[in-house]
């Protein structure tokens, strides 16, 4: 169910506005679909964009890593971030060059992002975050202990300031440029999956699991 | 060839310094291996993140869009920029979820763009662009005309200050973990093209031109 959600000034598409998707539904499809998350901070005036996984329960978008890293050191100090997830899905080829696009779903994310401490949430948001990932892998591995845990910082940004814009569609060419000679159509790209490699050291009894045939990202 | 770089104190990979590549050609050829770009900058104390394309060519990334766009605005006026590039090449299973990881390339890049204002160069870069996405389809597409050239901006951001970060491999688990009874290695992960779809007012007559079979961003 999606419920109503009004751009701010920072988060409405301006160009190509009626790519524009404020829909909280669409956003989390988006969302759901993609685990690679690109985070930009600001640190000494110089903006930073790193890319890390993620992962959303409800309105709440984890990212975690090391306490020792560059971005989770100035992300805990409760600075303005933008997280931005972004679905390529295909190169659009118009008769024109300038009339070339490509099919894309993104996703930006504003706000301050809180350190979680609480302990059982911590884990809770931990779970959540390997569960966006592959789900079915958390119960089938090695839990965190309490050093690792230590080890780990855990963020959460909530989905409140968000916009999304989406390109779905052939291309769409100047009326005169129709006739003109050339192949025009979309070539669809997808992140896909191949043939899981076993780990070198992988126990030969060991088979590969159910919840990895398939794996695909497709939603 | 690949020229000593020795990486500031803001582009030193902190998190996992084995990682951390400074070498040129390494660099380049993440750069030419994807298309995509995550572009960082400040506006009013608030990063932002913006996913666009670009290309490459010697030591210059050059971006381009509408010049009415809000990341186009805010970075013709010479203020810092970062530029992220990530390729994602697989999930990391390891026995513990602690440990697990991706395999990644991925490049930052720090700095001011500048914007191209001279036609020829101008004209030049959008070439660089073009072919960077998709090469041959620049001579088989209409030329951009002036009135196309004067909305579009392009900025070239100049490769100076940069690093990588890869990862490849194996999980690497705690030694006492490798007897933890559960599947371990990596799922490759992949972005493919699937078949040219032919835009639906294609005249008949034109089939898929032969730089679209097969295309690939393997490199």
């Amino acid at each position: 169910m999606s419920q109503p959600h009004t751009p701010t000034a920072r988060t409405r598409v301006i160009r190509e506005p009626h790519r524009g998707v404020y829909d909280r539904a669409t956003v989390y499809d988006i969302l759901d679909a993609g685990f690679l998350c690109h985070v930009g901070f600001v640190a000494d005036g110089q903006p930073f964009v790193i890319p890390t996984s993620y992962g959303r329960q409800d309105a709440n978008l984890y990212v975690h890593g090391s306490a020792a890293s560059r971005m989770l050191r100035r992300m805990k100090e409760a600075v303005p971030v933008c997280v931005t997830v972004t679905l390529l899905d295909g190169l659009v080829l118009a008769r024109s060059v300038f009339n070339h696009s490509m099919n894309y779903r993104s996703v930006v994310i504003l706000g301050t992002a809180s350190l979680v401490e609480e302990p059982a949430e911590k884990l809770e948001a931990l779970r959540t975050l390997s569960e966006h990932i592959l789900p079915g892998r958390w119960d089938d591995a090695r839990q965190p202990n309490q050093r690792e845990l230590k080890q780990t910082s855990v963020l959460c940004l909530p989905i409140e300031e968000f916009s999304a814009k989406v390109r779905t569609g052939p291309p769409i060419d100047d009326e005169e440029d129709y006739s003109f000679p050339t192949w025009a159509g979309v070539v669809p790209l997808e992140m896909v999956a191949g043939t899981p490699i076993d780990d070198p050291r992988l126990d030969a009894k060991i088979d590969v699991p159910a919840y990895l045939r398939p794996y695909s990202r497709r939603r």
